[in-house]
């Protein structure tokens, strides 16, 4: 039995290219003792995998050249020498790009009742628990504060403008395009959504923001962070929890240098910018998991996903991710569940 | 009697010349029901009094041209209808530059047992607790942390290095020259100081940041911000109190546009940016006031004060001030105390 993955053929140079990644087949490991064979369902896409592709200074080292791609998984145990999982269970894994791995730490099992497993990769899992965790902890956003967030439709957007509703909040949504934007108002509740590809993006986000913004959700960076700006009220907390539009920049945008006049506003207006990644919250999973279900049963957190077919399809929706293409939580399904439990009837 | 004054004669262009102030002398004012007469005795000058000779949207309005410039006092009471308060009473007060005011509110009798009045101005007043309220509420020194604090020698820089040594953690002051650098070790206990007007300043500083930086207590901006930046340890707090260098500028610096580097680094080392004002912690007073004067007696507090003659001497002194020229808490002796009391028995 063969093991399909996708391994990281070259650190690309600005956006990633399909030539950086390479298909390879290998023989499927075999578990020893306390771990469990796994057969991948889903695989999460997300843009904090172009920070892996590049051997730049982060908070997690890099995927090394020849080494198969990071990232979160949902999937099937096969066999068993773990004590705690049998063939059959569904767990949350961090297998990477491909279809088979073994593991024997780091899997919580899932239960099939709450919903399609593959939410425990978006509004269950690391992105919506990036909104919630980051929105709550550091945005503390109060009734009636207006909190505006960027890449509005992905899956930690959505639900930061979800959550900032149930807290009362007036919600302004950044997205890319007509379509997302009245999926925004229409699909997502929020209050107003601007498009950032307009000519005169800057001027319509500041009609949007009247009283302007007490909290912002930086997703993007760029020219939406420079259009917010200005707008930031007194004590306003702008959360930094991603930068997508400076992923794959090879050099500095030209001048002049701005950062005295971010330096200057964070003074005279008492900013506050803070960083943020959803692993330094971990204590917070239970609160998340338990508000979110219920948020979700009473039909306050909407969620959509966005499933492309098939391991090998992996680096073009990538791609697509960091360009703006895609709508909703990314995920590719690398086996369908019922190929999947089939397969377990197979000699292994 | 006539009371001298200084009024922003015209709004600086980059640094402030002595023409943009002027020398009036009108009649001195008389108290109405419920204020005091005042003599001053200190005017304290202060960098936040460049943001006031502008009118660029800040925290606080500007002076208008023809006012008088604005300033915190320590003033004698001359003649009383203030129920609180009685001829010869030493209070802190906001008379700004100028010999005599009168004033309802905003008033606070100084105890002259507790040390030099003048002290209210600096060590036990608005620089002072400039440093105890941004240090432990936002900085949050832990034992064995980095502080790195610039303008060094200043009354909020050698206060926040000698609370983070209170504190037990490593202490890196930043001053302009030989003799400062050497007073920040000798005079403020420091563990290591650096010159930033050094060729190698950069290089001095990672020598100094063996374990890089926990937290910078920011005072200056420029090449100083420039060069900590970068040692900035993950989950580093940076509390943006002053921007001395940007102050009179009047054009951004020549490009690259360095703000997405400093949006990453805020990103991927999980950095804090805080901007801080300390009249937003007024709560704080009576606990500085409390553990400041402690330290003092025991010895762990030193401060330094600079004191200039004379009210007309104030805009020179002020604009030194601005250019690093003096060294501690800038004061200008506007009548001596012993005058003060003389006058006392002057027909009022």
């Amino acid at each position: 039995m063969k093991n399909q993955r996708i391994v990281l053929a070259s650190r690309p140079k600005g956006e990633p290219k399909q030539s950086d990644f390479r298909i390879e087949e290998i023989d499927v490991p075999a578990p020893v003792d306390g771990e469990v064979l796994l057969r991948t369902l889903y695989l999460s896409l997300d843009p904090y995998m172009r920070g892996r592709m590049s051997d730049a200074k982060s908070y997690a080292k890099p995927v090394e050249v020849g080494e198969v791609m990071e990232g979160g998984t949902v999937a099937e145990v096969i066999s068993s020498k773990h004590a705690g999982l049998s063939p059959g269970d569904i767990v949350l894994s961090y297998s990477g790009w491909q279809q088979y791995s073994t593991a024997s730490t780091g899997l919580r099992k899932l239960d099939p009742s709450v919903g399609p497993v593959s939410t425990a990769l978006g509004v269950l899992g690391m992105p919506g628990m990036t909104a919630y965790t980051g929105l709550l902890t550091i945005g503390q956003p109060k009734e009636g504060e207006t909190v505006c967030v960027a890449a509005a439709t992905g899956p930690v957007g959505s639900m930061v403008g979800q959550i900032a509703k149930i807290k009362k909040c007036r919600t302004v949504g950044i997205a890319g395009g007509e379509e997302k934007c009245r999926a925004l108002i229409e699909e997502f509740g929020f209050d107003v959504a601007v498009d950032h590809r307009s000519a005169n993006f800057a001027e319509q986000l500041k009609t949007a923001c009247p009283s302007g913004i007490d909290v912002y959700f930086e997703n993007v960076g760029g020219e939406v962070w420079s259009a917010v700006l200005p707008l930031l009220n007194d004590f306003a907390r702008v959360l930094v929890c991603g930068l997508i539009a400076h992923y794959s920049a090879t050099e500095l945008p030209a001048g002049p240098d701005r950062t005295p006049d971010l330096m200057m506003r964070i003074l005279r207006q008492r900013l506050t910018l803070r960083g943020f990644i959803v692993t330094d919250f971990a204590d917070q999973a239970s609160a998340f998991h338990r508000d979110v279900v219920q948020w979700i049963k009473q039909g306050q957190i909407k969620y959509r996903e966005d499933i492309v077919e098939g391991l090998e399809a992996a680096p073009e929706a990538f791609i697509g991710l960091l360009r703006g293409k895609n709508f909703g939580k990314l995920v590719v399904r690398v086996t369908s569940e019922g190929q999947s439990h089939c397969a377990q009837g197979e000699p292994t």
